[in-house]
């Protein structure tokens, strides 16, 4: 069977890999469509994702769906030729995180496509792939393959939004269009934000940032005062979103966000120490929190998808053989021709 | 009449001011004590507290308690010969941030001893002072002014506590031992945490937090691991409290706070930006919160100084005259010999 | 300058009343445009609502808007012609409620038409009125009167909505399709619940409800199982909305709310003591919750009527003139044809 | 092997029954200490506890400690000879509300000695029992039986108090001074509460409430006006812990709680449908939630008990061999002599 296996930075093939084991709580999933993530892209540009690193070979992939091909004995629910999006998380479910509703954060989670554990997830970038039965949600036969995909990444979009507190008639900046910067504008908007600007260095992605709902788009480094406006009366918007990694992204957040105001980390690590205007923190009694992957969040996006409530087709770039992977990652990593492209095999 | 004027850096005078006039609503008192507190320092040793530069002569001083001299027309509930506890704040009450419940971070604040608005807004460091009646909370005879006068800065780490989120059976960890650290150990302590640990350079105030409750205290610097032997298991503690605004110790707390929790920054505001670990506060979904100043927790302070149930004893050094203001300075300044010192005139 | 005047019930007049006195920090309105609430329905039917009769002549009225007529010398940001939705509350500012966030529950709350106070503060519905500036809230010119003066009950919802909890992706029932009821349809869509369904004991309510966005209507009494059909596996919605003051509706909700989940009554007053399954709610951890008027949600209303992203159309029946008023009131009270009936002068 | 065994109401016999099979995650442990609760005082009396009613021959016991005899072949952290607290709740970790952090509300919850189930989960009052290591915290040697088995009980307390919100400060009324009343002071006192108030018919319990901590008791019906001192101005305490079950204490409970506060039903399922004055509910903007169980509190109780930071002493009254099973369970059901009584085997 083949998969797209990470090797080392720059060194993704097309392998040919052996099928999982089916345990009895498990399925076999043809692979419908897969999303390449930014962190796909982080290993193959740089073999690593923050601390990361690639150590021996992994196969990629964490942003997929497919159809039921087998199930395990003691799976109930599901059965073959069932349509489903794949929740790439399995936490442990007895640790205290897990117990005390922060499975996400379980220190024992076995993501799909990591390298955070060694030996490494394997990922499902492959012709097929076998997941817990507990990571499948059925999806209608209305809902696209690459639609059904997109559940990982609006996923981490909605529980970012839950991060962010109440956002019913707020003002949200969110710095950063790639696929969660847009996927963040969508579910805020959804959320009943009053008004979203949207910060980026590209002018594409800004087009579709205005296209499904931003009120406003600021062009980083080409308008001349930027988010600037926005920094007097001590900040204007409620909430900020930051969704680039970038340090200056971050510190111009700081600058426009309102006494008893929120700031978000989510979608992009950034790399270590960033600075941060602490006593601007202080003095204005900001939080700053982080958001990380998602938790019941994916069947909520799931369910969101399938009713059409939120529409990603702007976000689908392109969708691509698993054959073409070079030109497919080569696509992907550029920001200014796609926001999120698919693989099929 | 003699006040606590600031002039400029190391340049704090004795003068003799004029009575400030008295409002409707308004109460003149006579001064009973006033802690000296980490602004007044910084002021006093840089004329400035972070971005406010004194920019002409001010009375320094918002810690304070005294008798009732006088009452305007207006005010009810107060009568000459009273003992209060004065709240050094006065916000505006009718802009967004009052309504909305966050009236400490009202933008148009008029708080005793602060260069943050020009024209400055004169202290309370003189033999009598005038605040509004609001401002003013009545304490029995039975305690004393200086413990009256600890009212603000126990409002300041009750303040602290409440951003902290729940404490009942929480491990918390607490960077600086100074006033605002000393009393976020009992704030945190009566808040029902379990386990309180306390960092600081100086073995005295630590002597001070293991009296007043902390389990463990560590000298930073000198224990081989200190803060360290907690990092393991992405970190331990539910809680931090920094309380130092120094970078070390804001960088030491982010690795030993565990997924979800919670590092608040209070008391001492640090300098400019600082950096952070935006990484770790993200992938373990940390809080980061500032905390600055207080409200409703004024009248609280009062009310458990009064019924006892906060016993700020340990922390008074020393009552000085007015006339020995260089001396009182001298000996705030120095952590190795008090942890609070007040004035009376 | 004629009012409509509430003498007991079923005594409503049109009298000639004195115009009011022109606070410094006051303006002179003209009525554009007044919505019948229930509140006024009450006093007209009863002479009383709830606890609090009508014991002299009181002007009715309290969700209206017109346009600046005169302003008081202390007014800023204000001047005559301006456009202005009025927010009839008028809190002390100054109480613990007000400076906690609680300013619409202040205990000295005056509320335009209301008999909670004797002597009793007077409404709005006459040729002109009097507000402080602070309840006048621009509107643009693309804004009717009468949708300007749907921002009162609006905000109601939007506050029920916030005491509600997150609703992102949540299931919801709301019982009633009267205006508040219906505006809670139109605000928890907003606040982005995944499915709503509505109950209701007339038929042409719950045609407007699954217009603005209800994905079920439930005719109670009607439909042999109505809500029933969710009640097996202890619930299958996260939030309720009671808008009917009615005890069978209550009751009926709590059968159907999932464990951890929450009941909210709003809008319509119940009789007294209501009978409530207190088992129910500590073995399923309900939180059961009131919601009354609103704060800062007033602003929030009027921003997202001038931006459209509410659209009151669907609920307005009817805009007659004062001279109607019995009409008017016959009209109101007919849930059969009028869900929410305008004044003009 | 002897356990208490309910068969009906009235009929609890000390039967003869075979040992627990011992499954690899499992561990046996001979009994050491077991609190008589009032479910089990339930089941004895009524045969039942609400809808719950036994069916066939249950083992009665859920507050125990004991020793760790032999442990299953996948257990680590447990040896033989290793002193354990046993949580009684087995939640199955896997249902959305386990994942959502609220196991406690388990459908699929197996909590020893309860009938809610059937076949009921058999409880512990028996020479030996199994549990799953999970449910196995351990406490040191310094802690007595009787102290461990009251974690039980306390967590229900701690969980009631999380429920309640902070109390740092706050003013506290208990209805109710039986074992999870007199719990409720200590941990709301553990959690700053600054005053507690606590009503009750009995006085002996009284006595005891005010031995730990409660700043005013009320013996109901003995003076005059009881609580209804503090109706006046809309209500004084922040925070009521419901703790009887009784209509009448809820309701009075209503009339004492100020604007924005809270009112939590604990310990003791009321029968059904309960009077609530929803219009007070309403316009006072009151939460009145349930507490059901206990989900970490458990370990949390346990360190409270191990560190003394909460001391159980004042609520044990008796422990009684098992043989005396039906003086033991006379004794823990008459208020005026008992709190809290413990079996032994």
């Amino acid at each position: 069977m083949r998969a797209a296996v990470i090797h080392a930075a720059r060194d993704l093939r097309l392998d040919d890999v052996p099928e999982g084991e089916l345990g009895p709580d498990e399925v076999r999933i043809t692979f419908g469509a897969g999303g390449i993530c930014g962190s796909d892209l982080s290993y193959y540009g740089k073999g690593r994702v923050g601390d990361f690193a690639v150590r021996r070979p992994m196969v990629l992939g964490h942003e997929v769906a497919g159809t039921v091909l087998e199930t395990g004995r003691a799976v109930a629910g599901l059965a073959p030729g069932m349509r489903v999006a794949v929740d790439p998380s399995r936490p442990c479910l007895s640790c205290a995180d897990c117990r005390e509703g922060r499975g996400h954060l379980c220190r024992d989670m076995r993501f799909f496509g990591s390298a955070a554990r060694d030996p490494h997830v394997q990922g499902a970038f492959s012709e097929r792939f076998v997941a817990r039965a507990d990571q499948c949600v059925p999806v209608p036969d209305t809902v696209p393959m690459r639609v059904a995909a997109t559940a990982e990444p609006l996923a981490v979009a909605l529980h970012g939004i839950r991060r962010a507190g109440e956002l019913l008639g707020r003002d949200v900046v969110v710095a950063g269009a790639g696929p969660i910067g847009l996927l963040l504008v969508m579910a805020a908007r959804l959320a009943g934000a009053a008004r979203i600007t949207v910060t980026d260095l590209a002018e594409e992605p800004l087009r579709i940032a205005r296209e499904i709902g931003a009120a406003e788009t600021i062009r980083v480094g080409q308008e001349p005062d930027g988010l600037a406006r926005y920094e007097a009366d001590r900040g204007r918007f409620d909430v900020a979103l930051e969704a680039t990694g970038a340090p200056a992204a971050l510190a111009s957040l700081f600058r426009v966000v309102r006494p008893g105001g929120r700031v978000v980390q989510i979608g992009m690590m950034p790399p270590g120490d960033v600075p941060v205007p602490v006593n601007r923190l202080m003095a204005r009694e900001i939080d700053f929190v982080g958001s990380f992957r998602f938790g019941a969040e994916f069947r909520t996006a799931v369910a969101l998808l399938a009713s059409g409530r939120i529409d990603v087709a702007p976000i689908l770039s392109a969708e691509m053989p698993a054959s073409d992977l070079p030109a497919a990652f080569a696509l992907a990593a550029d920001r200014t021709r796609a926001i999120k492209v698919h693989l099929r095999f």
